[in-house]
């Protein structure tokens, strides 16, 4: 996991998938053998052996020299297209840039600045987006650009206009950490795979709004939290990290929104860290991720 | 928890609900005080103090004379007017009697009578009915009556008929055992509150059937099981018992199936050790659990 | 558990501990209840019925009138005497005072502040004492005091000695938020069942320094952390919470030290919430924790 | 994980360990993909990728042809030579053969054997060994052999004689399923990293005796189980697997135990499973466990 970086060392991260077949990772290691990387860490799933399909990540050092990189994709090219593999090349200093959104609740913010001021979150963080002014002054105070965009049902197609404006081209990836407004399709569209939320139950169960109090209405033994990348259909794109904690019938909802503020940050944090990683790959709308 | 039991003394269970007013604990504990009977547990709840619902559990040892549990009740009863209560007065030393229902999977009824054998479950087993024969060698070489009625489509008025025969004045509560086949309305009238089911998901997600199946094409990262009485509506009833089990993207619904019996198993033996010691109570839909 | 408060009640909280017989419940609750109280909470431990040590935490609301409390203590005292009882009463309105101890790791003194900023922790924070100036900026930017006393070798007894001249009558209770120096006996005398550690261990398991590097050389596959009440033995007193994370061979000490760092911090504020809320009793080197 | 297994395709598995360079993943792989070997699960671990020890599991499908397994030997043969690389190549069908040894409490063993009969655990069952006689009936009832062999301070030695006639090149492995016996060094010799025990503690926390005992002595808020492989040192053997549950203070020794056997039984199942299917590596004094 975790490593010290040299600065002469490089290091690289490869995602593949294609359809499965004898072969792949042979040939995708002896590219990296042969430019001198040398594997770190490597993970593959298959959906099945028999026409299913191959998911592999592999991390790896390898000298810094000039053009390193771009030598491995394109020795790495002719293999992808013999075995039809989509793949994905980056380096961990490459780091990607983040833009937070957030409302009111300040909780999965504060974890995402924490976590990135103690480098577990290995990314940049470009910009934090509120449709309230309230974080303004603490985002700011910890070194961060801040941008209120007020967001109602009037404005809320110029609202949108103006984050895109503000994102484009600056983020790589969007994470809503309890931002309370549902994104306009073209957004969602223009970062598809690329949004991650924190959805306040244990997905499936409680889609949609108020999931406390409807998990208090059930009772439920236990409550849960939920990451997953955005799609167009509410609260139903890949499910990143879930986690759970036990609760007892003296919980009242307020009782269960306060335990459920610590499990909501961690999962989003841990699904953020995933990500920037590049540790996660998504088949049809599943997610294979390599922890 | 656990007490080991002297032959000369009761240990007695008393489960209270009634409105909330000032002085409930007063009253009952002072007529058990003036009986001669010392609390060794004691736990309560309410909904709300002012026009909630309150909950007690006490359990307590006296020393066993003739007639003490009829005095105690005799002493409650106008205190349960005044403060229009219901009271539930028992005994440890009265075991209820329990019929497990079950079909072709076996690990839930093993774990039942596994328990039993080592006095977790502190109730008699009066019978195991089955849909099936395959169970009955082992059933019965562990000491326990087993009976085999099969229930098809054609026959299942009669299958019914036939186990309301079998339980009707012979047990107390019935557990289904991965039992694969939905009770008629009038068996669950006939033991309101006192059928305990284990649903094969973490309720309310995936209600209904092949549980596993679908939490597998949703890519969930926990699975669970749940214990919950059966009412009219199915997979809707009272939970009383929740647990789940981190998974990954590598495990296939065979691997799903397999860790779920592990939990549901255990999740199954602990709710059914709640009831059979009297520590739970039913509110609306809910649980108080008083474990 | 959490309620909202109403101006005209006060809400209070009765802790007792006496040897084990008939009649205590029965006698306090009389009391509560002709004083006007309504219990709302209440639980009770006992070691051994016969014999055994008596321990009951009841939580009640009661009419905001002059002199209510001092009444109530009034009312008590002749029935603790009778039953040789230890008895502390205290309302919530009434917050304690905490000073928070940290070194150079931040992630607990945080947790905390932030913690108490959303009332989760419902005590005054009197003021944060480091041995590194590091923390200073963001602890008074949040608006609480901080003060710097270096410790060394050399100065070591001057320290607590400005440290106890600060805290003096100032504080109810100490938080060491990871302060990595060992205090002095008649400090920790001075504050007895009153200072807070949180080791960085699953104790009894690695006892002393560096708990991360042996756990990793010892291959856990779980690794947690413990929040006790400091004694004159080092990391002997008695625990108040524990809780684990599954770990896995690819974890690297530091990788083992982040995720400790989110385990310390939620154990630690929880048992300085419980502290807070009067929910822990203290009996030879163990806590009864009623939560 | 788990798969249903076609009678003309082997399933393979290897697992690897060498000082790590670059160019090994390359040339295993590649030999695997030459003899038409489809690899469906990899897993590598490295302690450092600059002169640290690399860890390799890969299992793999091919058509079952004379002498499949022979020829992949042959072949990876001097690529071991090359690396220094220390390799094991096993087929699934190839059943490793198990002796459980037990004293008098059954829990792990009728959890090893019920285990057995789902399918979860695919060894073969060759035997049971007890010192005490009370088993010998519900395991030769469920169709396995089961031999008495007493143990006391006299016999001891003539009695581990007995114990290593019998399995000698009838078993792979041991499994000790809560044997209370300390096993002779000789006998710990012959079966190096092939015996498991689990001790009945959250390992290193109470090494040793009487470990619930002493977990309710010092007031732990949780307890756990360790399977390990034996060692010469009591205890200390490399950690498989470990779990944990949540106790309070009302937890009675009796009560620790009833739920210590709960975690016991599946944590030393599970850690068997790994065994068995070739998923663990020892290095120093701790495993990699491949799940």
């Amino acid at each position: 996991m975790a490593q010290l970086f040299a600065t002469d060392i490089l290091h690289g991260r490869i995602l593949i998938s294609c359809p499965d077949q004898p072969g792949i990772v042979a040939k995708v290691s002896k590219i990296l053998y042969e430019l001198g990387a040398n594997i770190t860490e490597s993970a593959q799933h298959t959906t099945n052996p028999i026409d299913g399909t191959f998911f592999m990540r592999i991390a790896f050092d390898m000298a810094r020299k000039k053009d390193a990189l771009q030598k491995l994709e394109t020795a790495i090219t002719p293999v992808a297209n013999e075995f039809s593999m989509k793949f994905q090349l980056t380096m961990a200093e490459q780091r990607k840039k983040m833009a937070i959104f957030v409302s009111k609740e300040e909780h999965c913010l504060l974890e995402l600045l924490w976590q990135h001021q103690t480098g577990a979150i290995a990314s940049d963080i470009a910009m934090v987006v509120s449709n309230h002014p309230d974080h303004g002054d603490i985002v700011r105070s910890m070194g961060y650009p801040f941008y209120h965009i007020p967001v109602d049902k009037q404005n809320k197609q110029i609202a949108e206009q103006q984050q895109l404006e503000l994102i484009q081209g600056q983020v790589d990836f969007i994470v809503l950490a309890r931002y309370m407004q549902i994104l306009s399709p073209y957004l969602v569209d223009a970062f598809e795979n690329r949004i991650i939320n924190i959805h306040h139950s244990f997905l499936p169960a409680f889609v949609g709004a108020r999931p406390y109090e409807r998990a208090y209405e059930r009772g439920v033994k236990i409550i849960g939290a939920t990451a997953h990348y955005v799609t167009a259909e509410l609260d139903a794109g890949p499910i990143i990290e879930q986690d759970v904690q036990r609760i007892h019938h003296g919980y009242s909802v307020q009782d269960m929104k306060a335990m459920g503020r610590l499990i909501e940050r961690t999962v989003l944090a841990r699904a953020v860290a995933f990500h920037v990683d590049d540790r996660i790959l998504i088949h049809e709308n599943k997610t294979i991720v390599f922890s």
